[in-house]
């Protein structure tokens, strides 16, 4: 048994397979800095922490001196989705893991809304085979919007039963259907009901800023943890409440800085802050890093180190009901350890991970496994035929209202208002010209005003055909041109967004015939793309290869005149249909303040 | 499903069966105090916490005015023997839960001793009778020591095994067998895996104060937990090595004031501290308390009120993965709360427990159900045939030595020297003068010195008319007399100390007879009682009732010449043959420390 070659190995009976010398011990567990720390490691796991571990090193055993360096807990991000990265576990793994992450607890809601159930498998499998720790989250709430949307898959309450049998489920990903929690809604409270029956731990996700009796309804409901609060008076309330507030530092969402406020200014326990990415994109995996760079940042925040890191390790693990396997250097945990120089300016000098060397000075010092994906998930966007021009005409059967003054007609048009940096839209009401009996893109090119490009979603799971097209403003689009997404939340059909119908055209056919990801046509020439084959929604190439490829995506669209700060980004939620005001689904335009669906042209 | 009504009751709803009103909520959760906080519980849990219930409130509402009382989590006891307190569960639960404890980690390892793993059942089964939670931990060294003693049952890792699926088991009680863990031994080791691989807890139990390999290769093995420290280095050396530090304060054994120190003075993160009675008396739990006591005591030792509570409530719930459950005033979490005038003079003016005002100053506000006890757990004193002076007799088969100075003939003799207020003895080696071939108690009475009884092991668990016969020094009985004991550490026989063999053979006649207990003969007459007919270790008779019959033993026991603190818990330690130096088994005279069995008279 494992126990009896720890103990053999703490007694010297056994030789230790790793040994790290002259550490600095940041104990997390005790909030103590204790210097000349030896740690012994056998079968990836801590079998000694103390002052000198040579009696537990043989002739086999490699040593490391840590030279004075910190002995600081492998890092754990507590709620993140791989999708985001574009990458696959593996690919997020290569690029984290020498950043210090060595546990992630992954919701893949992405893929699941794809491929559902044997979506969600797949990564759980691929998650078991890396050399740091990969917990998934059974995602909760797909379809996120039951009657206005129609995934590839669904997940039912059957399924999270069933998912809470396997070992590499953690608990539920984040309930993010607020109101149906709020409202005892029989799916949701029974898909929480098998996760606390398996003694899993319910995530959550309560986005709005109202903490009077709905917030008191969704903590009374069961989810655990919530990652959405943006204030330190939303931090308090989930503290409080026995929820975790989980401070989320991502590639776009910056709730680090306001939270810790809890902590600093409002002297609550921190025991139960935790904190997380949630969605880190490949350019800010490449450049800037991952649970390091949260360090960093709630540290430059007024976060004692110590504090920082406990939010980073055992509260973490203890949040999981995993404090006797990760969270702290102690033994009978996994060896998982990092060796840094200096705890403000957070970096890993080195990374044992499963007691093993995995990386130092950020270089991989093992292969990690290719993880042999199979081919069904390469064959995710499925269009019953190549599209045309014409399948992106928005035809105006009524007659035009002659406009009051005379000098033309118009007809009026719900359009979809897209704003800057953030995820809500608006619903836009304008009046607009048809020409010939339809709406025509090369209409918008002409004007300076108003901003109006078209904007398709492509059934791209089951091969229906169907294409609904609606229209969208703000992406200041000025050239013959189209962007088109396979990576569209949360059903991930495909949206494209564009002034031409033969390049919309041609930049859906494109993703059908790459397997998906995103490009850009302007002119009917292939400007920027990213593959993103698997699923439609990640790359199995390197993160700094997906990175450079989604620049030249980035790239294209300025290149097609838009100036917005991530355009991808606003394109990929305007089918998200569960946040205001207006969106678009495979069922149509969906006016998400009253859940109901409206026409392009009234 | 519950959390549907704790949500239909949080939003108004549906109406909660209980609301407290204006109280000062002790948020542990938090480390804050909160006014004007009221409480809303349906269905034996909290729906609720905020500002305002009132629309929680419908007309079959029961509603208790706080008026600015503070609101406190239900105490945990997290490491006791209910067999301590001489009572049943029942009982123990009807004199501690007034006091404010809601919730018990009970290790039922006396009766294990005496019925094994149907003893344990038993208390699993009255503990799921209570109307606070009481869990279980699974009993892990039966036979306290194999090989040296024969208990009434033993414990095997199959039995643990078992025992792991049956809801009321949290857990492995103390992990005794520190020298079996630390030789990596197949039988501990194989008990601490099945209890891991349940998820349960694994309780510890290392009673030296060397911190070297030793120290280090028990925390390797896997005890998650340790009441036995005594010294502030010993709480911050187990909570360094990942252990919870649990700080004793029981009748006997007073180890939370050195230890605090490790938070007060040494200034460690106290969230891994946890408070713990381990052993209470009847006239402790009578007359002084239980965790409500504790916590008086640990706050007069300096730790903040706050603190000491979070040692009591939310650490130890955390310890046993139970922060869903209990430990927190929090919505979804049992309704477990007290109403306190004085966090520091801690006393519960009202208890709530599982949502229902079960005490109000002390009093009970409901009845308890009476656990129906089947017959054979009070025929657990089992003699072969009734016993005579000639049981207790002492033979000397050798010739005595001629003594050096010719005034006479000894023998030599291994006796136990009691200490007074310490559980170890002396092994004391005494030159005897026998008298008509035998070694006759009463030449104990003729002289002041030396202080010598007999003391009997008399087997009674198979009745195998076992009898083994020795002598213990330090009892200072003048009189014609005996004291009688069924229990006795760990594996339960009966114990007789005396100086007269016919009063000898009276007491265990009269055990024998009533099922089980403490007795007093002093020429002849019954002085002293207390019936503890459950297994030979509990009364079901109320805690008082108990505790006045049990000062009727010391009373008698004093009557008879002894001035010990002590008398009959240093007579229920003499048969514990794990704590040097010299112990009487049912085998025989055991060198504790050598293992080895040593002849009375060489």
């Amino acid at each position: 048994m494992l126990s009896q070659t720890l103990v053999n190995v703490a007694m010297g009976r056994k030789p230790a397979g790793l040994v790290i010398k002259n550490g600095v011990w940041v104990c997390v567990q005790t909030g103590e800095i204790i210097p000349r720390t030896d740690i012994a490691i056998a079968d990836g796991h801590i079998a000694y922490v103390g002052e000198n571990a040579d009696h537990a090193i043989g002739k086999n055993t490699q040593v490391i001196d840590a030279a004075g360096r910190y002995l600081v807990p492998g890092l754990l991000d507590g709620h993140m989705h791989v999708e985001s990265g574009m990458v696959t576990v593996t690919e997020f793994v290569r690029a984290v893991a020498p950043r210090g992450t060595t546990g992630m607890f992954i919701d893949p809601h992405e893929i699941a809304n794809v491929f559902g159930l044997k979506g969600v498998k797949l990564m759980v499998d691929e998650a078991a085979r890396q050399p740091i720790h990969v917990w998934v989250q059974m995602p909760s709430c797909v379809p996120s919007a039951p009657g206005l949307e129609t995934p590839g898959a669904s997940i039912s309450p059957a399924d999270v039963a069933e998912a809470m049998t396997w070992p590499g489920i953690i608990g539920l990903g984040e309930m993010m259907n607020f109101p149906g929690v709020v409202a005892a809604d029989e799916k949701m409270h029974a898909e929480m009901h098998s996760t606390r029956h398996a003694g899993k731990t319910i995530g959550g996700h309560y986005p709005t800023p109202d903490l009077g009796l709905a917030f008191h309804g969704y903590a009374a409901g069961g989810p655990e943890d919530d990652h959405e609060g943006t204030r330190a008076q939303d931090a308090i309330a989930r503290a409080r409440q026995g929820m975790k507030p989980m401070l989320r530092y991502g590639s776009a969402w910056h709730d680090v800085a306001a939270q810790v406020k809890a902590v600093t200014n409002h002297h609550v326990d921190p025991r139960h802050f935790i904190l997380c990415t949630d969605d880190s994109h490949a350019a800010t995996l490449a450049y800037e890093g991952h649970m390091d760079r949260v360090l960093r940042h709630a540290i430059s925040e007024g976060l004692p180190p110590m504090t920082a890191i406990q939010m980073a390790t055992l509260n973490t693990a203890e949040h999981f009901g995993l404090s006797r396997e990760i969270g702290l250097i102690a033994p009978g945990r996994w060896g998982d350890v990092l060796l840094v120089r200096d705890l403000k300016d957070f970096h890993a000098d080195l990374v044992i991970a499963k007691g093993r060397l995995i990386a130092q000075d950020g270089q991989w010092k093992q292969e990690l496994p290719a993880y042999p994906y199979p081919d069904w998930v390469r064959h995710s966007v499925k269009l019953k035929r190549a599209l045309t021009a014409d399948d992106f005409k928005i035809k105006v059967s009524l007659t035009p209202n002659p406009s009051p003054d005379g000098r033309g007609a118009g007809v009026r048009a719900n359009v979809i208002g897209v704003i800057e940096n953030q995820a809500p839209t608006r619903h836009l009401r304008l009046e607009l010209t048809p020409e010939n009996g339809e709406i025509r893109s090369s209409l918008f090119t002409r004007h300076a005003s108003p901003d109006i490009a078209k904007v398709a979603l492509v059934e791209r799971h089951h091969a229906t055909g169907g294409v609904q097209v609606a229209l969208v403003s703000g992406f200041g689009l000025k050239a013959r041109c189209a962007i088109a997404t396979t990576v569209a939340h949360d059903s991930h059909h495909m949206i494209i967004v564009g002034t031409d119908e033969d390049c919309m055209a041609q930049a859906a056919n494109r993703l059908a015939e790459t397997g998906g990801g995103q490009v850009v046509v302007k002119d009917g020439e292939i400007i920027g793309e990213v593959g993103l084959p698997i699923a439609g929604l990640m790359s199995d190439e390197h993160v700094e290869t997906v990175a450079r490829q989604a620049e030249t995506v980035l790239a294209g669209v300025a290149a097609c005149g838009s100036k917005l700060n991530s355009p991808n980004m606003q394109m990929a939620l305007l089918g998200l249909v569960v946040i205001p005001e207006l969106r678009i689904s495979d069922k149509g335009l969906v006016d998400v303040t009253k859940f109901e669906f409206v026409p392009v042209i009234e």
